[in-house]
């Protein structure tokens, strides 16, 4: 089965990428907007009964992050995907990191570039005029998020969320 | 802020009720197939505090439950929805009156009947058309189920998990 690990933001941040994704995004109606913390990676039963032991212990003792949305950003040249890019913080890397080092073997794509998507599969046109028209948009905006959350693909490619992990760490 | 609290079935039982939500749900997008232990609610942030102990209780003490799919029924003539028929067992009517008993002031509109939606709001004639062909389905299934969800309302109507309670109680 096919597992991925994300982080929710507050339902008010959710609504504001929505009324993005709703247009731009295909994967709108698969996944509630979202900051990915591992992408997907395949674990049997018996690794995901290990995994959710480890995210147990990562969780007790990481403290809720400040997550801060600075502007819309696109990974043009990679690819054109569409974000509100996220303020990179040491905390928001090592969760990250942590997450690699404990779960599966699998290793990043990509340096982590912690992002929430509001758009993707985009044609360069498309990409060309969509992000033109949002990275002038301001979407700045702050919250503390507590939680993330262990999820599990269908076969129609939506997410279920298996468990959810509260932060429970004291900031030091 | 709207709450709900469902139980999610295993993927395989998502999976096949959402072969049949896809053409018959309008809310196959908005949350992945499950059994509604209590309807949408309003809750405050102060109240979500309140309840989210009382789950965590309610969670300590019960038991995993044996899940049976029995066969697709209809509400009909109360409304066009088909289901897969849960059978009813005192552990789900006990946990679903438990939930009434201590979240919220509402009570529920109709008698419990633990099901899985996967056809609503279908015309008369479409209800007939698709109950008469579903009804001859063998969908007999049984798993055991050991956690439910506390979800929020998006403004777009989806629902995203807040918590995920585990059921750690002992069989008597």
């Amino acid at each position: 089965m096919k597992y991925g690990i994300v982080m929710f933001p507050s339902k008010q941040l959710q609504d504001k990428a929505n009324a993005f994704r709703k247009r731009y995004d295909p994967h709108y109606a698969l996944i509630s907007p979202h900051i990915t913390l591992k992408g997907a990676f395949e674990a049997t039963d018996a690794q995901l009964n290990e995994y959710n032991e480890k995210l147990r212990e990562i969780a007790k003792t990481t403290a809720p992050l400040k997550l801060t949305i600075q502007k819309v950003s696109s990974f043009q040249p990679v690819n054109n995907v569409i974000y509100f890019k996220v303020a990179p913080t040491e905390e928001l890397s090592t969760l990250h990191q942590t997450m690699y080092e404990n779960i599966g073997q699998e290793q990043p794509d990509y340096s982590f570039v912690p992002h929430i998507t509001i758009g993707q599969k985009l044609s360069d046109d498309e990409h060309s005029d969509v992000y033109g028209s949002l990275r002038m948009e301001d979407v700045s905006y702050e919250e503390t998020i507590d939680r993330f959350h262990l999820l599990y693909q269908l076969d129609n490619g939506s997410w279920t969320v298996y468990e959810t992990f509260r932060l429970e760490g004291k900031d030091l």
